[in-house]
């Protein structure tokens, strides 16, 4: 198909019906988990929604875990971008602000609900959840990482475990506690984690 | 029935009967739970499983979720009873060490999945979860009050957040990035919390 819309926007932008095509497909993705569940979730119907062939899905994501990955990491990046704010405990709360009104979205809950529920019973779904934490939780921990160059925390701090003491009990209150993730929750848990990693308040 | 099992019973220790059908009921809630999911729980499944009539189920519990609540924290509290070793760290790394080993096993991670996966959908269940969890938060606290009476904390220290602070990346390996809950990890998370809570390495 597209012949004509594929070759004046080859022309204009290399890349360009690419990226558009790339977007339009993660973002189908999601819209697709959030209403079907993960049970139901195929390339036929991500392909359908995002009005490309089914092909271009299997050609470009192999299976339905490396497109749900790319779509997750895509989704946090979005939603929650790295900050830089010089200050360990700014970039704590301003992160933290940005997942909590990010978690609560429709899309969001229903990838996170979709992945505890099926669990252990599908191994590649558990597995997209694995990679998608550890590249998240590596992304995240650059923050950590300026912080030790700054010399606002030592250098042994354990930088995986500062980003995982922020974000944890964020989704544990949304999904087990049902505790509120307000603006003085957001702060004490940003100044509770910048204190534990061993920063001195700035 | 049971008139004369009964009889005995009382003479020798009163409360003896009525204790041991607590018992035997909360076991089969968490085994009926374990093994069929909440979508099929019921009183009568309970009783049967549990050897009682379940108009004693009706009588004492009222409806499901009080039973689901009740049995919830009675594990709890068999699985992870609140510590007292006189430092707030070695404390933190008790309990934790105690819900990492029981957080795994079939019954808790039933539970926890079919709460989480059901979520939002049962206001009911999402209450007892709220229940359970405030109750057991402010049970494990006691370990703050403590330390906060020797003076190794401040006084002003968020309570609730620091028991939050221990639980969360407990579940949150569990049930999202998979991570191991090894005794590296347990050591480092109790000296991280106790750290935010402002204590002194003891």
């Amino acid at each position: 198909m597209a012949t004509t819309r594929e070759g004046p926007a080859k022309r204009k932008r290399p890349g360009g019906r690419s990226a558009r095509v790339r977007s339009a497909v993660l973002k189908a993705t999601v819209e697709e988990l959030a209403q079907g569940g993960y049970a139901s979730f195929s390339f036929e119907k991500v392909a359908e929604r995002a009005g490309v062939h089914k092909t271009t899905l299997y050609r470009r994501w192999g299976d339905r875990e490396s497109l749900l990955l790319e779509a997750m990491l895509e989704l946090g990046a979005e939603r929650a971008p790295i900050p830089e704010t010089g200050s360990l405990r700014k970039d704590l709360l301003k992160l933290a602000r940005a997942i909590a009104s990010s978690i609560p979205t429709p899309e969001v809950q229903a990838i996170v609900r979709a992945v505890i529920s099926v669990g252990d019973r599908d191994p590649k779904l558990a597995e997209v959840a694995r990679r998608f934490w550890s590249t998240r939780i590596e992304l995240d921990a650059v923050i950590v990482d300026r912080a030790i160059e700054r010399g606002e925390v030592p250098p042994d701090v354990n930088r995986e475990l500062v980003v995982e003491a922020l974000l944890a009990p964020m989704y544990f209150r949304l999904l087990m506690t049902g505790g509120r993730l307000d603006k003085k929750f957001l702060e004490r848990l940003a100044s509770f984690v910048a204190a534990g990693a061993g920063a001195e308040p700035r």
